[in-house]
């Protein structure tokens, strides 16, 4: 098997302000499909072409931010071989049982060293995505909004950063794709990591602030579609942060918003393939600007310092 | 680690019937890059975005057509286990040394049921794409011609399908994505394989004709780029067999045209991402034209029959 | 005035099999707005991004083919001017009382040596496209199909193709843009003509079969676009001639197809603007591939011989 | 003739701190193409898939800024009949000799009441985009750097703004496309005015400084091509005022940016056409946000304050 381990991001929970405020945007501006509520309260999505029941739950709270990160793994042998891992490397896992979460299967859940809280788990009810199995059409119609084509990744930030990136590497099988080095010049600032051949599933930024995420990305097909997320969030009137831009890091073009409630949604678009067989690519402190917004070189005060 | 095994489609060696025609041809009107000749006459190329030294080898032959197709491999455990399991499967197989190639390592030679010449290797020398490892810019210039970003897959053609699909799957561990049914609707006629989360790395079509190939196949960024390789195409007189248009199959976009000895070649955009926990897609023999051109839903002859 | 004369193509009437079915597909498939019904059975349609009330009339027949082709003039004075004109010419001219067709002034009516029906008018209701005309909205949501910006243009066959040429040259005030010679490298075979700086508002086929016509042509915004129309004909099983392809002539984008009466449309994006001190591009018989489908070269029998 | 009087922004006088650093960066970086240098020291450009010998014109001088700005018109008598026209509404006018400009006929120039010099000519020289005539071929190969289509408006600033825009209005012919009103709903504080069918050809903003100059705009393809701007723009240093994005008014997507001297250029695509028979957009002063950066809403101070 040459895909094995784990998967992809699978889901995550975000904490939101006001419920109904927030699924009316993910539903009619975000472009996101409501799968379900459950008796907590939370609220289920998918993207349109994703196939599983959900990857994104909100719940109401007086705080914005993420309560947990889910990655799907290939089966339950490997939840089991991975939370076994996980143990040895000095881990405390949890079992979270199954149906605790709307059609998702018993999950694996640990705090990292950034203090955040992991989840893995091997299933999730397939709900598809409107075009059957056999004969199927190239695309959904009737799509709204922004519409992503799937949950793809997030930034996160903490102070031990080295212990997070070791983590996801030595025990989760993530390779580094990219990295920023401090000024001087040793130090990861920030780590791309991936488990497939994405540019990256995850990425760590050192940052006192223990436990907070920088932003949830969401791939977009084509820098056509960056542009109409860019005119749906000018429309809606979407706190826009930055973009449309590109990223020198990953090559991305993407641009930067706020939910209603301050969680910052990336929407982006390309990043090059990256197997493990490649070295990875390295910014110096100097060239932060470039790595981060290609084009203007010039970050602002908000996008390097608020995360939720 | 999540990526182990077979990683991708790392090199072919097709036959020209010209040599500096066919030369000149991937040069300056396909643009791929040439990055060295042996003394044996062959003329190696790389894609712009490719990182090892060679992907796309030529030789000079009386008759066009494909020699070999190469894998490359995690590393050199992994094509010592593969070589071991596909003996253990019941296949011969042959080392080709070092170096027998320009900047290649060693290569696990074996022929598949359908007639083919397959090979992994887990060693050629990174050259790079230009860019660099320590802060890269995003796009390489000056670049000619169609200037395809990589080689991505061949379909192939040959009697028992049955044979080679099994082999990719149960042992080289590939996965089935899409596959296309014959009249009795339980016959495969087409399936369409990934060692990776791309739609495809490979794909066979049943056909009398054993060893035989449809196309090889090269990614281009945008819908955009598939545009101006078909205008390059258009002033160069390159022999087009179909296209711009989109698959049913995988949703790629594409162009199939022809190099001056009639070797197809696929310049394509586009298909979704496959995990392995996904559903295959089917197809029936009835969709056969929405699942080829999903367009027109009608299938040339030329597209149908000719093969080298 | 810089623009003055003849505006723009700003209606044509359609003849279809069957109007229900024609309205569903002018609806849903194609994405016209349909805008309003009179008592002699007529549906009016309009784009979404115009402005004018309508644009493309249908009325149902046993035959398919076009009633009348519709020129916008400037004002009433222009609209008078051109009547004058055109009699001073040796042109028949006939006056359609205001209303016959909805929200629609008089319109000047007359025939062209080709045979073709065509008319006048310097006044249609604007009723706008939906976003206001202060603080507007940069696109219209909830489009749907293939949803082209406008009329475009028409190409029309008949045996006097010098006539009308003429007509609309010295009469009519447009420019030649570019010509498709006969194999006596004399005699204009087809000519493109505008009377703004689109590279045509009408083309002109010599043909022995008068007042025909080739197809009605709409603007799409951009080659993502012709894909998108592309994949709604494939899913709807709309009848495809050629394309997606770019055409040597005014290297537009394109695709032509057929509605359900056999009347052929074309969506297409791009071409160059032309300026009337431009001199026009002349394509000789033995490049008429190039010409007209400049990535294959090749013509199909049926865009060649079948018209309306 | 429908298109008659002014046609279109035809050349302009451009002035640079450095010669040579602005030679390099124009052709090199900005990718126009020189096409000659007179004995004064000036050093002429025209864009890839312009016809006449040139349309950016640059000298040496120790501030930077424009010149004059020139539009061509339709022939010679047109010249003299604007010329007439001009001098009936009481503007100065001078006549400027053929050759002053190399491969420029006789210019008729005056200032306007914003205090910008205008010119009016009726002949340059064609020397066609490399394409030739006859068959031509449907792109230009080896274009280097952001490689814009063509020149393609200005904006300037002045204090009398109603009395420029009265006179290109009723003089010149020109028809108002959009406008901005200031906080008391009456004043023009920027007008979009064109002389085609292009939603602007000329605009003019309400500002103390006369005779001040905010960008020169130029044209590119596509969004795509936006993004290549972008990244050229990234990877040279160029300084970046704001962008990509789209705008409210005109609906076009776009980036500014400043020469090597300070002059702000815009590199935009797309815009929706206008006729004159359409009722002009007016924005009001508190969407004043939307109407130029429409994603953001927000503008920034150097967009708002810095001209040359």
């Amino acid at each position: 098997m040459t895909m094995s381990g784990v998967l992809r991001p699978g889901h995550c929970q975000l904490r939101v302000l006001d419920l109904e405020e927030s699924v009316n945007f993910y539903t009619n501006v975000f472009g996101l499909v409501e799968t379900g509520r459950d008796d907590t309260g939370r609220v289920y999505f998918k993207c349109h072409d994703e196939r599983d029941h959900n990857s994104f739950i909100i719940r109401e709270s007086d705080r914005a931010g993420m309560d947990f990160y889910g990655f799907k793994v290939r089966d339950k042998a490997t939840l089991d071989r991975l939370e076994s891992d996980l143990r040895a490397y000095g881990v405390s896992t949890e079992r979270i049982p199954a149906g605790e979460m709307l059609e998702t299967g018993e999950r694996v859940r640990f705090e990292i060293p950034t203090g955040h809280i992991m989840e893995l788990y091997a299933e999730k009810t397939a709900i598809g995505d409107g075009l059957g199995y056999v004969n199927p059409d190239v695309f959904i119609e009737n799509r709204k909004g922004i519409s992503p084509i799937r949950l793809d990744h997030w930034q996160i930030h903490g102070a031990d950063l080295d212990g997070s990136r070791d983590l996801f590497i030595n025990v989760l099988g993530f390779s580094l794709v990219e990295k920023i080095l401090g000024e001087d010049g040793k130090t990861d600032m920030a780590v791309w990591l991936t488990c497939s051949t994405k540019a990256h599933d995850i990425a760590f930024v050192r940052d006192q602030r223990n436990n907070t995420v920088h932003h949830a990305s969401f791939l977009l097909e084509t820098w056509e579609k960056v542009l109409h997320a860019a005119d749906i969030m000018g429309k809606y009137r979407v706190s826009i942060d930055n973009g449309p831009l590109r990223h020198g890091i990953t090559r991305g073009t993407t641009i930067y918003s706020f939910d209603p409630s301050g969680n910052r949604l990336e929407t982006f678009c390309g990043g090059y393939d990256f197997y493990p067989d490649m070295q990875p690519y390295t910014w110096t402190w100097d060239e932060l600007g470039s790595a981060i917004f290609y084009h203007t070189r010039a970050l602002n005060e908000r996008f390097l310092t608020v995360v939720t």
